[in-house]
């Protein structure tokens, strides 16, 4: 088993230009899905379910599910929260499945389906999702949701911080991977203040939520590496999901 | 008049979800589509005609143009050259009007005509570029022609040396252009070396142009700024073409 190639797709726009037979697609929405979906199954969620629009959710309904949706930032009114890590806590989801609906997160989910594996990155389980990686064969491609198909600074340091640590003289990378990684070495010294001039940590002061900013910057909270199975994310069989 | 945000488009797949108007998109192509225009013009071209494909370039065939076309970094069989900044000497074009299709530049440029105004940068070009844009009104674009929709590194260096140059308290900037801006700051002591690793160099060293790369790197060759008049790139008239 040998990894061949990291690449990076700064946008699910992008995708499409993209090979993913053989490949192992990790879908990175740091503010705040894939933050939210590593801590939800490590602290005993059953599952998520990504849906791409408000109305797929909605159709949940009434079936014991927790249904969350996010637009814009927000939680959208009438449902039960949105993608705040802090709604993904023990007391909130073990045990429970969850649908879930984001503005860019599971959209990227969705345009990721032919890939050979869909896995959820973030800083929260980096050192479990690298060491896995390190691992598989073939290609990985590291897909940053972005904003609204731009490119945004949090997701593409991410990805250069696994770049980092997948960097091997037998891994191809693509121009996207270098300057992720050149990214993520000017932004590591002090994360939270390089991206405070990120546009999207702009965005997110206004909607006050600070506190979900830092929780998603913190590396290896969580040993946990969603996959997605049949259309749900649940816990890699590899991991052991730690609750909190 | 006041310049109001500098953004950075990475790949021409991603302009669809820019807003273009009151807008001044500059197309970059570093290698070596909007390198080799800016000599062109600077050398006395009368115009070059950008089309997108190489069926559009062949009906100008017979006619008295100079006909120029290059695919994955080669001159097309049949044509009178390509996009090496070499073939853009006075001897060559000077009061000549260039038909020229390239892999990535050309078709960029189709994509930004619904701008306000179009205009071709590269490093050869950068001072007289730089200074123009300061004292445009609106908004600014840099769009990175890549490499086949992906994002490339010297066309993104570039962007980030541009926005190096304009930015300023009252100028809003995306995140792309914060990167460009980063990345651009780690490379600007070598650049050369920097954009060794870069995907598209190793391809260009496979083609044997290294001599073109190393000619595009200089910064300040040409005061010309190419400008997209009518479906023809011809000098802006605030500049001064000076023949070499």
């Amino acid at each position: 088993m040998t990894l061949k190639s990291v690449n990076v797709c700064l946008s699910p726009a992008l995708l499409p230009f993209y090979e993913l037979d053989n490949t192992t697609a990790v879908v990175i929405d740091i503010f705040r899905a894939s933050s939210s979906m590593c801590y939800g199954l490590a602290n005993g969620a059953h599952s998520i379910i990504p849906v791409a629009e408000i109305d797929e959710c909605l159709a949940y309904k009434g079936k014991g599910y927790l249904l969350a949706a996010e637009r814009d930032g927000a939680v959208v009114e009438g449902f039960d929260f949105g993608n705040s890590p802090f709604s993904y806590t023990p007391e909130k989801v073990a045990g429970r499945t969850v649908v879930l609906t984001t503005t860019n997160g599971t959209r990227a989910i969705q345009h990721c389906k032919r890939a050979k594996t869909v896995v959820m990155g973030s800083f929260l389980n980096i050192s479990a999702l690298t060491q896995w990686l390190k691992n598989q064969d073939g290609h990985v491609l590291l897909v940053c949701a972005g904003w609204k198909n731009h490119m945004c600074l949090e997701d593409t340091i991410f990805a250069g911080a696994v770049v980092d640590r997948l960097q091997a003289a037998e891994v191809t990378m693509d121009d996207a991977a270098y300057a992720a990684q050149h990214l993520y070495h000017s932004a590591r010294e002090d994360l939270a203040t390089f991206l405070a001039e990120a546009s999207h940590s702009k965005r997110m002061k206004h909607l006050h939520i600070e506190k979900d900013i830092a929780f998603c910057l913190q590396e290896d909270v969580v040993a946990a590496i969603p996959v997605l199975k049949n259309g749900e994310l649940v816990c890699l069989s590899e991991c052991v999901p730690i609750a909190q």
